[in-house]
This record gives C-alpha cells, structure tokens and sequence, in this order.
C-alpha cells in the first residue's frame, strides 16, 4: 500500500471534516507533487476545499480540472457524452504529462472514490499506463447517517443507494421494495424524489442532510422541509431501516 | 466533534488496514479509557484485531463482550433474541457503570458502526443516559470495491446492499432490479447466495472479496470460486455497475 513507485492516487478525502480523513489520506495528500481537483469553471471544487484544513494555497502544486458543463444539460443527452469525453480525455492527458515528467499526482475526491465518483472516468483511462492507488473513503452518505444519528441498517435490511436523477417511476419502485434506502444527487431532483418518496410511503421516515460533518451542516426531517427548497447536488437524503433490535 | 464530555463511543476502525483508520479514530483509540469490543467466546473479536496495529495488549483497558449465541441460532428464531437481549442489556449496564466510575468507553466497531454494527444495539441503549459520539469510518464494502480494483456505481447506476441471511427468493427479486449489488454477511449462506445471482443473471460479474486491506486478503471472481468453499461470516460479494462510462 505505501508503495513508492505509485504515480497516480484517486484520494478519498471523506464527507468534509478533516478528522474523518484516513491516515493514509493526509500523508498522500501531504507528499503528492501535484494535487488535482475537478470543478465549475471559475470555482474551487468540493475536494479541494475539504483539503483546506491540511495544505494551503499552493498554485505551483494545484491543477484544477474545470467541467465544461455540470448540470445544464442532462446526463442522458447525447451532447452531454460529446462534451464530457473530450473533456476526460484531455484531462487524463494533462495528468499523464506530469506523472510522465516525474511527479506524482492525487486527484482529490470528496466522499469515496469508486462510489459515484468522477475520478473512475480519469482511472479508467490511466489505470492501465502508470502505477495507481485508491484511496477509500468514508463516504458522504456515512457522514450523512452518522451526523443525523439515524443507523442506517439493523439486522437484515436491505439497503438501496439511488441517484435522484432516476426518472420518477424508477424511483419509486426502487424505493418501494427496500427497507432502508440513501438518495443520491439530489439538487434540482428534489421535487421529483419528495413525490416517489410519499408514493413509496417513506415520506415520514426520511431524512434531508446537507453538508454532513460540515460548518454549514443542515439535517432536517424530510416532512419539515419546505415545498420549495433550494437542494444542492450534494445534499442527499437517507431513509434508516426498522430492522431486527434485540 | 472534539466534545471534551463525551463518555461513550462508537469507534468506526474500517476495514481492516491501519492507514484506512480516520485521525479521528486514531486519536479516540489513543486516548479512551476502556475499549470494549464484541466478541466470540474466548476468541478476540475483529474489532479488536484491527486495533492491534495502534495499540498492543492492555488487560486493564479492555472490556471483551463475549456473544452467548453467533450462528448457532437462526436471527429470525425466538431463541435468539431471548439470547441476544439479556446480553446487550447486561453489555450496555456493565459500560453504563463505567462511564459513571468517570471512565470514557469506546467500542471498537469494524467498518462503519452504523452500518449493520453490533454496536447500534448498544448505542439506542444509551445514547439518551451518556453524551455519545459516534465515528464514521471507510466500510467493509468500499475496502472491497477498492481493493479489487472495481468501482462499483457508474453514472446514474442503482446500489443494492443485501444480507446473504435473507431467503433465496427475496435475495433473487432483490439481486434481479439492481445495477451494482453487494452480498454482506456471506459465511455458510453462500451456496444461497451463488444460486440467487445465478438466477438474477449476475454470476460473470460477481467477485468474492475476503478480508479485504488485510494481509490475507482474498479477492476471487465468483465462478472461480470452488463449489465448495468455506468463507468467513465477514466475507461478502460485490457486482460492479456498468453505468455510464463518458
């Protein structure tokens, strides 16, 4: 694992509070040449600024990877693939000239990695052609059900992850057939999630959290939100189980 | 977070490696009074196994809380939770009175105590006598996503986490709706287990993971796996998406 011939970290950084970093996450994120981060053009990103706490300003060592859309056009379009597989591909291309020029690089994730994360696209590309390590993480969702006190499986529960960009009647049937279940990527989705939560008769158990382990951190019963609400895309909501107590 | 009158905690340790432990971690297990862990009769627990790396034995500090029944009894037969409940009751009052001599406790969690941890059992127990903090922690799962070198939701895939306990019918219709999945609680269910994904179409990309970040680690694609195969209780099964790739 402490391998000196890494090149190339995907570095789980947590769900924001720098105590919940690993270990191994500070000393990468201590050593690394070169710390990568994606974000809106013009903005710093999450990963970055949950580095904050641990390493400074340093734009010798910064690359900052700026999507060329977020949410403007929906993931299912055709042009958001004609946007974003140029954008990857350069982007792998930026970090194999500096891993090729001796440094290291550590893209830097907020939450885990291999969970959701827009790292898999760089890994795919690059895991093959220089030495890589992942760091895990702890996610952003275990943040979110550690924070609001709420265990989130008991006994035999079963547990269904959902991102909230699912179509309305997806969604309701996956939450449906589940006994605990975390909504993923919520932002302007929260609307069309709110409704397949009520017909999934989960409206009363769920749970809105944004910015767990955070400052800024809001947990707030999903019943008590208001009908308009401005949800960022990394807030999510959790619904705990009812499983086994003994 | 770094409340100086919290008494009891729940200790998220990861999954197994040392550097995958949280700072946060680190500092509790260094500092805590007593640590408690779950156990089998007469054998160390896994929590405690983990902490081995950060703290070496010390009778004094340690509190063994030995299971009257693991897998001897069914979860869903009366017996066990005739079993289970007077074990917790006396568990939780043994550390309720240590946390009145003056002592703090933590329990050593494997993975993330919120996530089907021994420890919930305990914690609903106390929480409203003790000032309690609980610690997240990198799960079982995301050792084994990562390890394997599989990231495990893409895009706008679906995650579905069931217990291998469950019958093979439910384990089928649940297996079946999904995009990723992963098995947890593997042990003697995994014949079950194998039918289910057999059935749900899900066999090819299926990878048996055993403990994972660990020295022994074991990471096996599923069909080749021997027929016959004893895999540990904490074994589980990940079936990587295949989501959006851009």
């Amino acid at each position: 694992m402490a391998n000196d011939t890494i090149r190339f970290f995907g570095l789980g950084l947590g769900p924001g509070n720098p105590d919940y970093m690993t270990v191994r996450a500070r000393k990468v994120l201590e050593t690394a040449d070169r710390l990568a981060h994606f974000c809106k053009r013009g903005r710093r990103g999450n990963g970055r600024t949950i580095a904050d706490a641990i390493v400074g300003a340093d734009p010798e060592r910064e690359i900052a990877l700026a999507y060329p859309v977020t949410t403007e056009i929906p993931a299912d379009h055709p042009d958001y693939a004609a946007a974003l597989n140029p954008f990857y591909e350069e982007a792998a291309a930026r970090l194999l000239a500096e891993i090729e020029a001796g440094r290291t690089v550590a893209v830097l994730c907020e939450g885990d990695p291999f969970f959701y994360g827009s790292f898999m696209h760089l890994w795919w590309r690059l895991k093959d052609k220089v030495p890589t390590e992942v760091v895990p993480a702890v996610s952003g969702m275990s943040g979110a059900w550690t924070r609001a006190g709420a265990p989130i499986t008991w006994g035999d529960d079963v547990l269904t992850v959902v991102p909230g960009t699912l179509p309305e009647m997806e969604l309701t049937r996956q939450l449906s057939g589940t006994d605990a279940a975390v909504v993923m990527k919520l932002g302007r989705n929260l609307p069309k999630v709110r409704a397949a939560l009520a017909t999934a008769g989960l409206l009363e158990r769920a749970i809105y959290v944004e910015r767990a382990t955070m400052a800024q951190e809001k947990i707030i019963p999903l019943h008590e939100l208001p009908e308009v609400f401005d949800a960022p895309y990394f807030s999510l909501i959790i619904v705990p189980g009812q499983g086994r107590r003994v």
